[in-house]
């Protein structure tokens, strides 16, 4: 069986009818400005004018120049950010940066601990509701930190910079990205600043996907507008070459 | 009519099939390294290494900063970058980065004249064969100058650095950016580093897209592996708040 997913444009050359269906689609990126959310000890996001009026000949043009650390904002881990012989940016097929998504809801476990770790169990109760999690698909959890954003206090735990001390956060146990392993997802993100909980000294969820070529999704924005199912989701970082992560846009769209 | 375009993907659950068709996935970016190309008085790209090594806990840990003009590599310019009440980056509707896609092959033109402006009658001959564009298309030229990237010297005409003495490329002539834009179109693009030839001074085609609020793609790379139609475009850039242009990954489904 072979289904065509949601992704549809209508005909070349019809008045009647626009050529996108733009309602479908799905921004699931915040904006980059002095206020995203950055690793404390990462370098933030800034923006500096080079050009910004009309020039000597009357026309308008304007021009910046940009800096950050490859890890903040709405961005994509590359495996080799914590696996010697993993992917880099540009080094990851196209292919596996566009796949069906699934949304794990795990709202009301982390509203009742900061740094809770997604376990098996969670992600079995989400397939007995919606089916088996095939091979090939993204998979986000929805810890409803994304709420927060960007205030690091709320999001982070802690807004002090330059210390690591008080993250809290929740993220995928080892178990949980073991299983997700097993079930040869093709990515996984989610709505908090790691994959791994605040608190975590050993990043086992980095890790454990890095070691599998799983590139990861931090900060990702708007999960309350995907459903737990059958959204398709697209998510293409800056091709830096060597690159062990980068800003990253994330659309979807939305099943019909 | 209605079409479903090519962007299939198989279904959840099947087996026997992998859960994209990944060959009909085309990467149009070229990667951000030393040698990207950018504007001869623009801030070139630049990786900085953070950490890159087995840490003290004995796991490994790699992490960069990246920097950068807006303007440089495969990117997009958004219209504010020559119209001031023009789209930033952060601002353009997703659905309009997105759309089917015409290749306009100008290369024998090109080869005659390194500073060629592609004209009206280029883009009606194009009609003529492959029907009239649509509104909400995307359009790029083919002007062949692609096969020179990353040399500055053959794709820009100059390779010193500090100085526009020198620079010489095809691009969008006036008539041609302005028809363009009667046709409606959703987004424009090419093979070199400007949508003006090298030799301008006045920017026209810059000026006459962005004050139609029509976003440019610059330095597209592999339009060899498009057709002249049938194709759908994907563009998505940094989502750069107040940006005037940001670095973009662009792909291309082709067409069953």
């Amino acid at each position: 069986m072979r289904l065509v997913f949601p992704i549809v444009l209508t005909a070349a050359g019809c008045a009647s009818s626009t050529p996108i269906d733009a309602a479908r689609v799905v921004d699931l990126t915040y904006p980059f400005n002095d206020k995203s959310i950055y690793w404390p000890t990462a370098q933030k996001f800034s923006l500096t004018r080079v050009a910004w009026g009309h020039n000597d000949s009357g026309h308008w043009y304007a021009s910046n120049d940009y800096a950050a650390s490859e890890h903040g904002g709405t961005h994509l881990d590359a495996p080799i950010h914590f696996a010697p012989n993993g992917w880099s940016t540009a080094e990851i097929p196209v292919a596996q940066l566009i796949g069906p998504v699934r949304v794990i809801d795990v709202r009301r476990q982390c509203d009742g601990d900061r740094n809770y770790q997604v376990t098996v169990a969670d992600i079995e109760a989400h397939e007995t509701v919606h089916g088996a999690i095939e091979p090939g698909s993204i998979v986000l959890l929805r810890t409803g930190f994304g709420r927060h954003y960007p205030d690091a206090r709320l999001y982070l735990g802690s807004d002090v910079r330059g210390s690591i001390e008080g993250l809290s956060f929740p993220g995928f146990g080892p178990d949980a990205a073991r299983a997700l392993v097993d079930r040869r997802v093709d990515m996984v993100g989610l709505d908090t600043a790691s994959l791994d909980h605040g608190s975590s000294t050993d990043f086992a969820a980095h890790r454990i996907f890095c070691e599998a070529n799983i590139p990861g999704l931090e900060n990702v924005a708007n999960l309350d507008r995907l459903p737990p199912v059958g959204a398709t989701l697209i998510a293409l970082p800056m091709k830096i070459e060597g690159g062990t992560g980068g800003p990253c846009r994330i659309i979807a769209f939305l099943p019909r």
